[in-house]
């Protein structure tokens, strides 16, 4: 190296070793404490409709889920990766109502949603009514990487999946007996309000980027190709470096119509509220007034998080680095 | 009355009279004068592009679009019918990328888009990848008056506006010679982004309610069941009496991921920006920046409104109570 050859350079030398060793301090003082939230879902969540043997089976599968994720950050991955790590545990599992999990619509049908936003790009991707991917927050996440759209539905994005090496499965996959039975519950009682929950997980990693991701099997007894705010960007997912990421579970309709999770970021940048002041309000106070259940993730580029419902219940926990998983399902 | 029976209340009746005629007065004077303001897409629309022949068609459409949306507003309609009525006029013209003259996709066919939202009561309705349904926003409307869902896709959403009772037309219907070849000449060129205009309106009716909507035959050649912001509330179209109402076009993932419609209201409604403002620089500043092409309609509570866009024109009008309709395609 020329400095090397030039002696009168020494203390050139000596004061790029210094910015070198400053540099590299700064960068590692940069480096973010990685947060995961994740949620399975608000709805009438009680300890009178839960017994304790169903409390610690939900109770184990969240921890799994936040383990998980939790590895991904740990080993400096990113929060796109342990969004979707975190949500395909849940998605796997038949106690959600995404993936393995999701309800029935009127047609005796399993139609899944999801969708995904990376902070730092403003990227995002989503799936609508799909029927034979096994994870559709995989699916959603190469909508995002893979194409040029955001959005796709129904057999088209089936054909994205399979074209892109995704995980096919047969229909009668998504069958599970909790399910089918919730179902013929539901159809007796000709009730269109079953039960509504979805599976969400918001991110930051070690390198201050921000994730959202959610999935759904949406409304039990769904009728006419119904598209909840699952799949939609703004409404049930979103995230941004400069605010925050957000995942949302209820009421899809009153989630479009507010676009809840954009909303959470607006109050942030527009009004400089927290976090927490700008997701209690929206649950608490503006879809409460609408008589719109349910409730939502969201997490900071701080790190500051805050998972409001105004639900009985809201299966939910969070990982920060270094700690551990701490899951909840009542209020408390 | 009361009144009439005893003369010492003569005092009482004058004033309440008098009361009366301030109260008229003042319930007329709260009647707000109308706006109507359309789209019919943005895009390359240049002078070369377009001979004098052509202008001259889509200035008529235009101007009939506008004067079908004002007689209802005239009428003393709502800004719901009337933006249905505006926009119906160009769905059922080839002239532009939805109803009759929508794009064709990938396969061959035409996959259309629609939303709706009242900004008296934030309900919205949305249709997405329809092909049968003659009018998606009519269909739109019907999700929005007569279901419990905001957002219908495909088969079950064709399903829905055959129950209800809207015009059925077989697929052969949105065939054009210009959409045909068009999609010819982009299949060729295996080229993405076609022509990307869409039609939409916002109406401010004289009882001050605001009402917003869009339809679209989507990308040109677009795969994989696509939606773009169209049918996505808050990102192509929204509407609130407390703001403003917004219908979109343009390169739709980009206005998904920005939530644009949403966004033009929370800037005005947290920032305190004008409608101009707002919409101004999501336009020419965020979306500018993003390289994402497009503009939209925006129109607030007080009858102001604007029609920014950054791709070199946009079909656009607008009508005022007691005023022409005035359209215009290019930069002026």
């Amino acid at each position: 190296m020329l400095i090397i050859k030039f002696p009168f350079m020494k203390k050139h030398l000596i004061l790029i070793s210094w910015a070198f060793i400053l540099y590299t301090c700064h960068a590692f003082s940069q480096q973010t404490d990685y947060v995961l939230v994740i949620h399975g879902g608000a709805g009438n969540i009680t300890s009178e409709r839960f017994n304790h043997e169903k409390q610690a089976l939900y109770n184990q599968k969240l921890t799994e889920a936040l383990t998980v994720g939790d590895s991904i950050l740990a080993g400096n991955g990113t929060a796109l990766d342990a969004v979707v790590a975190a949500i395909q545990v849940m998605e796997d599992c038949p106690l959600f109502n995404s993936g393995k999990g999701a309800v029935f619509n009127a047609d005796g049908k399993n139609e899944l949603d999801a969708s995904i936003m990376d902070g730092k790009t403003l990227k995002a991707g989503a799936v609508a009514g799909v029927m034979i991917i096994k994870s559709p927050v995989a699916a959603a996440r190469r909508v995002m990487d893979s194409s040029s759209h955001v959005m796709l539905a129904g057999r088209g994005a089936e054909e994205f999946a399979r074209l892109q090496g995704l995980e096919i499965v047969d229909p009668g996959y998504f069958y599970t007996d909790e399910s089918w039975q919730e179902y013929l519950n539901v159809k007796a009682k000709i009730e269109k309000n079953g039960r509504k929950g979805t599976v969400g997980a918001v991110a930051l990693d070690k390198n201050g980027n921000l994730a959202a991701a959610t999935s759904t099997g949406g409304m039990v007894y769904k009728k006419y190709g119904r598209i909840g705010d699952s799949p939609v960007i703004g409404a049930g997912t979103y995230a941004s470096n400069e605010s925050c990421a957000v995942s949302c579970t209820g009421h899809g309709e009153f989630f479009i119509r507010n676009a809840v999770a954009f909303d959470v970021s607006a109050r942030m940048l527009y009004l400089g509220e927290s976090v927490e002041k700008a997701a209690g309000y929206i649950i608490n106070e503006k879809l409460k007034n609408q008589g719109a259940s349910g409730g939502l993730i969201a997490l900071d580029k701080d790190g500051n998080f805050c998972m409001p419902f105004n639900t009985p219940g809201m299966f939910r926990g969070y990982i920060r680095q270094g700690g551990h998983a701490e899951v909840f399902m009542f209020n408390q």
